[in-house]
């Protein structure tokens, strides 16, 4: 960076205030970071390489807003640096409606990923990078680098002191990510105080100790030079990331300043009024911009931006011509389209192919599809030989350094893991280029990631977990490991796919949804157990995400389940046939799907005047959303073999067929209607 | 420890072969750690402090595997040092109904804390060792030291990675707890394979950087003098937990050895055998305890561990004298007593008292409490202003040294880590001492700890967490902040009170039924806004789960609510009123003890022939259960002023009237039976 001048601090202060008029016209929000943040947020943003009319250029520089209450700050930068974003929106900060909400959200231009619960940001940005050093491995040719964008991440000491922050930043260590700069401010304060009275630990040799670099700035309120010449530092650390533990002053140039009381509460008006006349602004006016700083920011940042993405532009047409393929791929990739025919690679059963456990099956779809899919990357949280994750060929994404596998490898160890894998997976997904990006575990532990999961779904991050291990079959392990409200839990998040296929071609139908899906996650759960090849059962049924599986005339019941219950039931219509009771049989795999199909499909699935049984083996809450009485395991699980399990909470033949009997008869001579007729 | 002799290594061996055999014998387990720990475990629980005849003293050494899939070892320990288990309770390993789940699970005689999940146990532990330092600092007198026992916890690189144990580790180097004692299994393998693979930083480090002591044996597979000098200085350092970093072999003596195909399935036969043949044990025989075994841990453990609780009982008989108060006040809370009359405190609401947030009336509650509750101990994920869960009196709980409080303080500052605060409640609560711990988060941020509130459930730990900001209505921070599958989630934990109370009666009732809980955990759900104080609402009442709020005859609908959203139907039935529409108002603030009453009671809040209508602003998953139509949020929420978010969402009088009218048209002419109704 050339010599600061008057500008910068101009562009400084513009930053601040712009920030601080928006908490106050909203009269909510966090002056507190914004304002100390203010230099280094100017620092960054001026030499990072992006074109603000062209958000989604895949090699801009990422910017990350891990401490995300901060947002002001994230929107007046938007606004100086050319982003579709008005003063009249930055008006209306935090108004229902408005393109300028409480938290930085993924789908507004700019805004690389959702933040506010904290953590995940800088996790994220680890996904981001490891997003970047794929493609670079994988596309980057001698005088192409087509990729070679930074991540910078801004975090605070409430990120620091999550556990997802630092798993992903353990494992950011050891995979040498040198495309990573975050920038620590250091304010010493958070809501309930000083950070003395909970966070003592020297943040420094932690992260030296994951093997990260770290970097100072010591006065971050004023020592513009200071930042610029850490930054440059930053990037010229090629095998590790860097941490910049910036120190700063919380409310800086508020007469609340270095307090928590500025931390997320708008300034007094007359605090407002010192500030602007300190800054050298008209205390009376608000939201101002001086025009040198939009052209400053134009000429050094904006302008600049978009002759790098020309240049890229040009370069990629060149590469076009000298790797027509890998260019071809690449395109198609950036266009979000997957390959053509690629479904066909999924594997298609017959009833009478073999009983296998679903978590192999899905090995076999991913071993089917991993060489037609390169945006297919991602791993297991140290579950890899249980959760069945790893093609045969695959190379895993480590540092080349290491000599365990290459950036252009796509199976990652994330580790013991799990928060920091759905954040990361997160953070991969965010960056582009189609990835499809998933991450792996028992069931169980997705609850784990909880809080990654949940921004999954809220942003639209098309991401899969492969979730083995899915109930009480798992056996021996016990209820430590065994789910019972997990799916209940996951059911209830919007925009999220829950899978529990039944059979090899219910495992395809979640692969094909959940790979096609461009703004829903999925969860896919998975048995440790053998299940029977089903007669009825069709990629393509159950692609609907329910289907009648078993159809029959004159039905006393009809019995839906899901997963591993669905064999069952099927078996349990024979004990019931046998008695003379006929049952249409359904399997749900995946409500979401299912609810998205026409009124008249899915009447046509759960139809009026059949009662309706609901057989799974977890929580039966929710599934009274389709049936009128449910089998289920409102109690935690217990250690034992798995069939001997299943036996004891009743899930055999027989003991469906008896809750069946008890059904039909609670029903007998009433009227009844389906479950999927409402009032509205 | 005095000087170690054969008798030691014998011990060791037996404890490697008797873990050996109940993994054999069940065909399924973990006998790769044990073979590597057996040493350690030796060392470590030939010098702690217990009587297993009384496996509650209060004042026994707490030991935690944190590492619970080496159970195995846990349970060889168990049986030889005494406990109730037997050589065919060890036998039954892993088997459905028997003494010896996969798992540790709490219930069982000297298990301190169910574990399996990994890094759950050390963060217990830090919960454990705080416990201790509270009633070591409230009830020791000079010359009266009826508290000084230590926690011993047992980990391996899982559970480092894991970011629960990150967050509970950094809190307790900040708290100095020198009376934590972690032996860390260096053994360099996970599931994945060689930790290198996703795990080489410098843990060392790392816990320096916490403020932890780091010891280290080189030679953990034998050097059982290494251990327990390492041990014995590690007990010495009184103002820092320690980290023993033990460097073992996985399976240590297994012809597998150092691999990590001994992790998790049996040893093949011949290697059994090889093993026993090397440790000079009959290569034929299983399950073989040498009787000089026995006696040496019954003279040098057990007994002098029955002789310690003697003693104390004596220096409690002499403290009752000197200190009456005291010790009434400690053997009240041993005998897990509440004080009589406490409910007495709590504040009792008329209709005209006025509008106040429930998480203001939680604080009120805490106020008028905290002092007649001297077990009642907690805080907040630094939200503390937020929470409002710090009572005007509070004595934080710090170090002395730190000059912040006391060890005797109840208020702990957990800093924003929910699933560490999630962990180390369940530890303070698995101590005894009828200890009530609460932690405190935004609603939406229980979801980052659900691996601990699931542990929290399945072992009976009646913590309570103060959960805040709990929906739409806290505002602009928009859908980040704002829960909506999170009730769902939480409702389908089994033995989970999950309250939502709609005013200051329905607060009191929350609080008086999860300090009443002996082993249940509850969720107290509190809004950020004003909240009327209800005609009809009373503690009695509330404490039923669910209870008729408003009456009449000939009733067209029954509106059920819970929380915010009560006050609003209520206003909804006068808008239907004016149309001569009548509506009952059921207020549901907690669905697990609502199930718990008689099906009488039930049936007379919900009767038949009244079409029920929920209302919630979250997911309305799991509310068929008792309504017929629910009006919630299934999907996520915006960033706005909480009123007009309540008004986009249609949540007003009006929104809700007309919904219930759509209720009442739908049901018109139609048979309506109650929900509750059901075949099984």
């Amino acid at each position: 960076m050339k010599q600061l001048t008057d500008i910068d601090n101009l562009a400084v202060s513009t930053i601040r205030l712009l920030s601080v008029d928006q908490v106050s016209k909203a009269n909510s929000g966090h002056p507190g970071a914004p304002l100390g943040m203010a230099p280094a947020a100017h620092v960054v943003w001026r030499q990072m390489r992006f074109n603000p009319k062209n958000p989604t250029w895949i090699n801009r520089d990422r910017f990350v807003l891990s401490n995300g209450h901060s947002v002001a700050l994230l929107y007046s930068l938007l606004h100086l640096f050319g982003f579709d974003l008005t003063i009249e929106d930055l008006k209306q900060f935090r108004q229902v409606g408005s393109k300028t909400p409480g938290h930085p959200e993924y789908e507004l231009p700019g805004v690389e990923v959702t933040t506010g619960p904290l953590g995940q940001g800088v996790s994220n940005a680890v996904g981001l990078a490891i997003a970047q050093a794929n493609i670079a491995a994988t596309y980057n040719k001698p005088g192409f680098e087509l990729s070679n964008n930074f991540t910078y991440v801004f975090l605070g000491d409430g990120c620091l002191q999550e556990g997802v922050a630092s798993e992903a930043c353990s494992l950011a260590g050891h995979l040498q990510l040198g495309n990573l700069v975050a920038i620590y401010d250091d304010n010493r304060i958070t809501i309930d105080g000083n950070t003395n009275v909970s966070f003592d630990e020297d943040v420094v040799k932690r992260f030296e100790a994951y093997g990260w670099e770290v970097l100072f700035v010591n006065n971050g309120d004023e020592d513009l030079q200071g930042i610029a010449d850490a930054l440059e530092q930053a990037k010229k650390s090629k095998d590790k990331p860097t941490l910049i533990k910036m120190t700063t002053t919380i409310g800086f140039g508020s007469l609340a300043a270095g307090s928590h009381s500025v931390h997320g509460a708008p300034l007094k008006a007359d605090d407002v009024k010192q500030l602007k006349t300190k800054l050298g602004f008209n205390p009376d006016e608000s939201f101002v911009v001086p025009q040198e700083v939009y052209d400053y920011y134009n000429k050094n940042t904006i302008q600049p931006g978009q002759q790098y993405e020309r240049e890229w532009e040009e370069l990629f047409a060149k590469y076009a011509e000298a790797y027509p393929n890998e260019a071809a791929e690449f395109k198609r990739r950036l266009e979000g389209k997957l390959p053509e025919n690629w479904e066909s690679k999924l594997p298609v059963y017959k009833p009478t192919d073999s009983a296998v456990a679903s978590r192999k099956l899905s090995e076999i779809v991913i071993e089917s599809i991993y060489n037609e899919l390169p945006e297919l990357i991602g791993g297991s949280a140290d579950l890899t030989p249980s959760n069945l994750t790893r093609w045969s060929k695959a190379v895993d994404f480590q540092p080349p350094a290491s000599g365990l596998g290459e950036f252009s490898g796509r199976y990652i160890r994330f580790g013991v893991r799990e928060h920091g894998m759905g954040a990361i997976i997160n953070g991969i997904s965010a960056y582009g280029a189609n990835f499809k990006a998933f991450g792996a575990t028992f069931l169980n532990f997705v609850s784990y990631a909880a809080g990654a999961v949940r921004l999954a779904a809220l942003s639209g991050h098309p991401v899969i977990w492969v979730a083995t291990h899915d109930s009480i079959g798992l056996g021996e392990d016990g209820p430590t490991h065994q789910p019972i409200e997990t799916l209940a839990h996951l059911r209830a998040l919007p925009n999220m796919h829950v899978w529990r296929p039944a059979d090899g071609n219910e495992v395809s139908a979640a692969y094909r949804v959940a790979l096609n899906s461009k703004h829903t996650p999925s969860v896919i759960s998975l048995s440790r157990q053998n299940l029977p090849q089903l007669e009825g059962s069709s990629i393509e049924k159950a692609s609907k995400g329910g289907y009648v599986l078993q159809e029959v005339e004159n039905a006393d019941i009809t019995i839906v389940a899901t997963g591993s219950e669905v064999g069952i039931c099927v078996d349990a219509a024979k004990v019931l046939a046998n008695k003379n009771i006929k049952s249409r049989i359904v399997s749900l795999p995946d409500f979401h799907t299912f609810d998205r199909q026409s009124e008249e499909y899915r009447a046509s699935v759960f139809p009026d005047g059949i009662p309706i049984l609901s057989v799974e083996v977890l929580s039966t809450l929710g599934w009274s959303k389709y049936a009128h009485q449910s089998f289920g395991i409102d109690r935690f699980g217990v250690s034992g073999k798995g069939p001997e399990v299943y036996k004891f909470f009743n899930f055999t033949p027989e003991g469906i067929a008896e809750k069946a009997e008890k059904t039909i008869t609670f029903y007998k001579g009433k009227t009844v209607e389906s479950p999927l007729k409402k009032a509205f």
